[in-house]
């Protein structure tokens, strides 16, 4: 008896879900339906930005799998086909099919939920005139590579100072255009701690880049020809050729929700550590919540390597077998130009958010021996639980070789390392690579003595 | 009243101890004499192939801290300066001054036993020719650069193919010399399995460097001038204008080991957690033996890292606070050229050795996304324990940005982590960093089946 699993979302989740899923089982044990309302499958929304610089030349090689690689393995992919409604009690989903192809209505005897998420959009003043671009598709991606060739823009705005924001920045900086970053956030980079974030802001200042934070976007002002002019804001209009909004996205859970399926705290659907949203229905990517190992509040981290994760989990469980999720701890990296950034466990506010007493220690070392040629430098600051020393988070800002560090400090956080622990571990040496003391080891017995000297004294 | 403390070798650990002794004490409270026969204190020794190269254009930026500098800072620095005996019961040291400046005998009330390791120097014809080198010290630094600046050498010789050896084979094909390198194992770099160091050959091969294994060498041949022309081996001779010997080191324990202290069973000085190797004797650096987490088995790791961790350790307990050391798993990174190595944990040798069944996986990555411009080559090889699964190490051989990672597998393997648990781990990942699952990831998930594969069958 052949099973029916309906995937409602054709990217990283979905369509992992369904390889997966047909992998772990037996031949005509199931049939899989991919919806996919856009264009493209598998595609990497990360890989935009570089594909906008020029440093990726062709826009398919974003493309890990095309809808026919797919169809080839087995997989039933249909394109530009939306799912509209589901009926979790007939167990059908409503389906429109592309180019007015009408309604239908499919089985299923398990669903998957993959449907992403929605790139924010406020309802500005004038946000729909022609040269403001969002950056979620590959279609997106391809309007604004258009626009820069069949034009002599000279300055572009970039709303929005978070990941997708300071890396568009990047890719129009590397297309030669005077870039202008907006934020209404007091420092670029808010998943960094403000005074890492004041680097940031620094080192992208150092590349030319116009940093406007505490401004607020309050329209866009369009010419005669319905093309943006300029971006509204109480400090003054910054003039654009070209306006890209970097805002961050917002889990697409309508659609669930729509059918009864718990919504969290942080707008994600809730599901069980197998990923499992409700009785015979799963979701993963950019739609869910997940636990967050340290905080243990629920999140929603729109990331290509969780949704790949959760992919494979939920397939694994369609086969019958046994996936878990354990949960994130906000790991995350990012790059301007030759500044690098990376992030793991809570910053400042999230650990008060959490309930966390903790005491924090930054320092600066190199990426590699000090007297090597082409020592870059870094800092990396890390927050520790006061009094057990419990690593609680860290983040590094620094230049070429210093960012992928950042997964040390994840390993140790997943593990429940205290900095009193991490002082003398046997990380790697020799002098091309760091100086004796990895930045690493330095940071941690800097966080070692801050615990050390915050113990409270003896009440009387 | 003033505590005399002797320290015998003023490298990483003699200088870092005197150094932590110093600042964690009260003014006054101790006395500090550091005894070092050479002519320079904490020196990179792991540098010198880099300023042979000249990636590293002077010598003194491999100083840390000159002997004047650490003087200031309070030391008694006493150069050229050897201890000869060490008497226990009398508490003092029997010291030979430089330049014929006599005996004498200095008291301590702790003594501190940093004498280092000695380069391995088999007793074979011909090795006192004139153009064979060593590389342990600044001064054999210095006579390479000597004798490569005033001649016209065209063949280079590195005898071992160890870490010493491959950096200074980079280091000759740098200054153009025809290079070849020899080793009496079947392949290069033995500190990796030999399906990896097969890998390390061929990138070698590839970077025009000869590389004859299974060749020990038989003695050297010299010309009228008493120079040496080249190398005998069983496979015949191998011409060369200069011969450098990068055959690794052995522990410098004579000195402890005639004092009655205890040598274990890698030729190190033994010490408690505290590296205290008797009652006030305390030892540290490449001469002592440590505790491999792992294994369980004494070792003895040369590493500038470890001597540093040792010397700070001695130096807290030598001001009355409390250090200890938690033991090491065998982490180590070099390079030739742009090949990357990397390696933690046991490898297939070390684990049957310690008694272990492991499994193993090899799997292919890349430094970043695939499609990313510069995406360089990982070969990832990983030990898991049977049934348990439990990470026992890891071995990276890859291009430019890919050895660093071997940290992450160091600080889960530092964890007792399986790989198992490591598959979904938290990693950072953005497109010009790593693919959507990071090289650690993809292993750590080959692993965790090969685990799974390898469960035996019931006993009926």
């Amino acid at each position: 008896m052949t099973k029916r699993i309906v995937v409602v979302g054709g990217d990283a989740a979905g369509m992992s879900a369904a390889t997966t899923a047909l992998r772990h089982s037996s031949s005509g044990a199931l049939e899989v339906v991919v919806l996919e309302r856009g264009h493209y499958t598998s595609y990497s929304a990360c890989g935009i930005p570089y594909w906008i610089s020029g440093a990726v030349s062709d826009g398919d090689q974003l493309i890990a799998r095309s809808a026919q690689e797919h169809r080839d393995a087995g997989i039933d992919v249909r394109m530009r086909t939306e799912a509209t409604a589901i009926d979790l009690d007939k167990r059908s989903v409503s389906v429109r099919g592309a180019d007015g192809a009408g309604d239908d209505t499919l089985g299923f005897d398990e669903l998957v939920i993959a449907t992403g998420a929605r790139p924010i959009r406020p309802p500005l003043d004038g946000i729909d005139a022609a040269g403001i671009f969002g950056v979620q598709s590959l279609e997106d991606g391809e309007a604004i590579i258009k626009d820069l060739a069949n034009s002599h823009h000279r300055q572009a705005v970039v709303v929005g100072a978070g990941y997708i924001g300071v890396e568009l920045a990047e890719a129009m900086v590397v297309r030669g255009l005077e870039t202008t970053i907006l934020d209404q956030a007091p420092q670029p980079f808010t998943q960094l701690d403000p005074d890492m974030g004041a680097l940031v802001r620094t080192a992208m200042e150092g590349l030319g880049i116009t940093v406007a934070t505490d401004t607020p976007v309050e329209g866009f002002d369009a010419g005669h020809d319905g093309r943006v002019r300029a971006v509204r804001t109480p400090d003054g209009a910054f003039p654009a050729d070209i306006v890209v909004l970097g805002l961050g996205v917002t889990p697409n859970a309508a659609l669930a929700e729509e059918a009864g399926l718990r919504i969290g705290e942080s707008g994600g659907i809730v599901t069980d550590v197998r990923m499992r949203a409700g009785d015979g229905v799963w979701s993963g990517g950019d739609c869910v919540q997940v636990p967050h190992r340290i905080s243990g509040k629920g999140v929603n981290v729109a990331l290509g390597t969780h949704a790949n994760k959760h992919g494979r989990i939920i397939g694994v469980n369609l086969a019958g077998g046994y996936g878990a999720f354990p949960g994130v701890i906000g790991t995350a990296i990012s790059k301007v130009c030759d500044l690098e950034i990376g992030r793991t466990g809570l910053g400042e506010a999230e650990a008060a958010a959490a309930g966390f007493g903790y005491v924090t220690a930054t320092v600066e070392s190199t990426t590699t021996a000090g007297y090597f040629p082409g020592a870059r430098e870094m800092t990396v600051k890390v927050l520790a639980e006061q009094r057990t020393g419990r690593l609680l988070g860290a983040q590094i800002v620094g230049r070429e070789g210093s960012a992928k560090r950042i997964d040390v400090f994840a390993t140790a956080v997943w593990n429940h390392m205290t900095v009193e622990e991490m002082t003398f571990m046997d990380l790697s040496y020799a002098p091309p690579f760091s100086p004796v003391w990895d930045a690493v080891l330095i940071a941690a017995r800097a966080a070692a003595k801050a615990v050390q000297a915050d113990i409270p004294a003896s009440p009387v």
